[in-house]
């Protein structure tokens, strides 16, 4: 994994990703006692991040293999991901997705021509699900974070940040990144290394799912407590990833967390201030930046939001609070 | 009016006003039956375009002249967009609202450091309290729409949509724009005329709000039967205005409308397909996309987003319709 890999699936993205802006808000800046800067990777194609990696992985594949298809498994935001890029490079795509996952991401992947194989959360193993089907079929298993060219791709979006941190006069500055797997957090951090030393990747996770944070401290690979259950649906992994958490480890500062109350209160001012749809899991970095403050030392934070794929009434939830 | 003033406002605004992004869905272009590209002006500095032509209208101004302050009067997005710019260059605002405005406009007006005055939108008229406030402080006032500057400053939106739909490998499209007074609209239909003249810029409104639509089949400024009451507070202007008008009139296609119903739903499918907030008066021109396909002709249809400040409870009527 290096900033060349990046580099390239920038070059292979380009005119098919979408660029998204930079935003702001004075109410944001003055609740979070700093600057704030929000990335808002909502806006991407099939509403998040995830389709970097994917046109990245399902583009570095050689063609013949390509031509066969691809599977992934995923609880919304990857499936969707491969199955756009999929759709668009005119191949046959199968996603594994948690039955529990939000309607929406589940009717997004099957409206991306994508055959939906559903499984159960809490007594099946996705992964050998995937490997099985992948097999029988000759599909090419897309995982969605430890697989160095998805990785790659999400570094786009770390490229992205460094130049527009830039366009903003910032050259120091924490960089909170929701992270599941850690695939966008990896990304993002091996992008600034090489393009923005003075910004520093940290990874934000919801709090009784902090896996990142407590692997970080103690220098191994932690698993939650519980595998579902949450509010952030996104990104409830089990344990950072082989491949992400040595980069993670390496290159990001400490872990931040946030309650399902304060992802809920993110949600409600990225409509209000910022007029763009966080997911719960896409909010968590906001809902860092702006209620734990003291955990954050630099006068700029800059916050990814992750994806905005969410069913209407979480989010009526999150107005209603 | 012509393209150089709108130029040189672009120059004036070149690192202040964000260049918003170009969005689609592939579920919309499924609804509307054609391509379906979305300006989302939401996401321009204070939650709608009208940052633009306050910015345009405040740095024309000669200094001196400017230092002593400006006075406004709007139902919430130009209040915000001349607060800001005032803000920003550092000289006093007074924003003139009707005591109707959603409470989010009123608070957001005031956090931009200007100097709220609340009138009765029924029983008095706001240009009349302006003025007379204007010469009293030595205020210059800046009108919404009828205004050349003003007009300049939204027509940098119209140069953006040029580039982009060129991007896009669009040369031949119906524009839809969110219209009230016609600011936006002539601003837009002006720059297309210059630098995209395949493109044709149509004004959008409520159904019940439809002045322009009239004006431009009798060739006179029609005025609406009510002022007040409509769901798209934004765009609930009387007449299309003395200056944007004759714009309006050489340059636009038939006018087209959307009823509340409509518009609420198109409010529901911009979260969910794009992940961005359109206020009522914001999402009249993509629910005229999607619900009034018979009116369009081209294949591909670009519609403004031109706001997103609303109260949280008009949101949650609209998810949950």
């Amino acid at each position: 994994m290096n900033i060349e890999m990046i580099e390239a699936a920038a070059a292979r993205a380009q005119g098919v990703t979408r660029r998204t802006p930079l935003l702001s808000s004075p109410a944001l800046d003055a609740l979070a006692g700093r600057r704030v800067l929000v990335k808002p990777e909502c806006l991407q194609h099939t509403g998040s991040f995830k389709f970097r990696g994917a046109w990245s992985a399902l583009t570095a594949l050689p063609e013949a293999t390509r031509a066969n298809g691809v599977i992934a498994y995923s609880s919304g935001n990857h499936a969707q991901g491969v199955a756009l890029a999929a759709q668009r490079l005119g191949i046959p795509a199968v996603i594994i997705m948690p039955s529990d996952a939000p309607a929406a991401k589940i009717d997004g992947t099957r409206s991306y021509g994508a055959e939906v194989v559903l499984y159960d959360r809490g007594h099946e193993d996705r992964e050998e699900i995937g490997d099985r089907i992948a097999k029988d079929r000759k599909l090419t298993l897309v995982r969605p974070f430890d697989e160095p060219q998805v990785i790659a791709g999400q570094g786009t979006c770390g490229l992205e940040i460094a130049q527009q941190a830039a366009e903003h006069g910032v050259t120091h500055a924490d960089v909170l990144v929701c992270c599941g797997g850690g695939g966008l957090t990896a990304g993002i951090a091996l992008a600034l290394e090489a393009r923005a030393p003075g910004l520093r990747a940290r990874p934000a996770e919801p709090a009784e799912f902090d896996d990142t944070a407590r692997s970080l401290r103690s220098g191994r690979r932690e698993r939650n407590a519980r595998e579902a259950g949450g509010l952030c649906d996104a990104i409830l992994t089990p344990q950072p990833g082989e491949l992400t958490f040595p980069i993670l480890s390496r290159l990001c500062g400490p872990g931040v967390t946030a309650s399902d109350d304060e992802v809920l209160q993110a949600m409600s001012l990225a409509v209000r201030q910022l007029k763009v749809v966080a997911e719960p899991g896409g909010a968590v970095a906001l809902a860092a930046a702006l209620f734990r403050r003291d955990e954050i030392t630099s006068d700029t934070v800059i916050c990814t939001i992750s994806g905005g794929n969410l069913d209407p009434e979480v989010m009526i939830r999150a107005l209603s609070g």
